[in-house]
């Protein structure tokens, strides 16, 4: 069994035209022994936002705390702690940060794609 | 795409000898598409427990709020909010609430065993 605290694992931090502001961490990986998902945590700084994109494989994600929203047929949807978004494969999708305080969540993914 | 907030979503409730105070809830399965992994919550209440076993499938935990504790190698280990908790398969493990309020963490599992 591992335990870990979020705050203890070095985040990779992302910053660029199309993605703005996003810290990723993996919380429970291969390194960990997880060989059928990986779970990881984005932590979005006011006004950051993930990159707007689809690919082959789903996310199911959770809210842990701050205010953001998800693009989601066009439109922004709005979530909060406690909300749960699965998101199939090849749908396009980007989250955002709407608030004053980081937006954090988890977001797994099956084995295959890069852990980040 | 499908977004829901987990107080949306009724709770399967156990309790008994081995488990006590556990509401259990299905936030992303099947019935939403999700093929690879499952993401379910479980709310401990004050003085509440999971049982204590084994399984072979393995369990990815993040800790939503409450205070708590993972039975780990026959000690019991503190967990706040924000932990993650890998527990490979066959290991044994139990959760219960050592706090006054609820304890709450996502808890997934791969596709195989029943989702609740």
């Amino acid at each position: 069994m591992i335990i870990k605290h979020y705050t203890q694992i070095k985040a990779a931090r992302f910053d660029g035209d199309l993605v703005k502001g996003v810290d990723g961490r993996v919380l429970i990986g291969k390194a960990d022994g997880a060989k059928n998902f990986c779970m990881r945590m984005f932590e979005l700084a006011p006004e950051g936002f993930s990159p707007r994109h689809s690919h082959e494989w789903e996310h199911e994600i959770f809210v842990y705390s701050g205010s953001g929203a998800v693009f989601k047929d066009g439109d922004w949807v709005s979530l909060k702690p406690g909300n749960a978004v699965f998101i199939p494969g090849n749908e396009e999708h980007q989250m955002k940060n709407t608030g004053e305080m980081p937006f954090v969540f988890v977001c797994l993914i099956p084995d295959g794609p890069p852990e980040l």
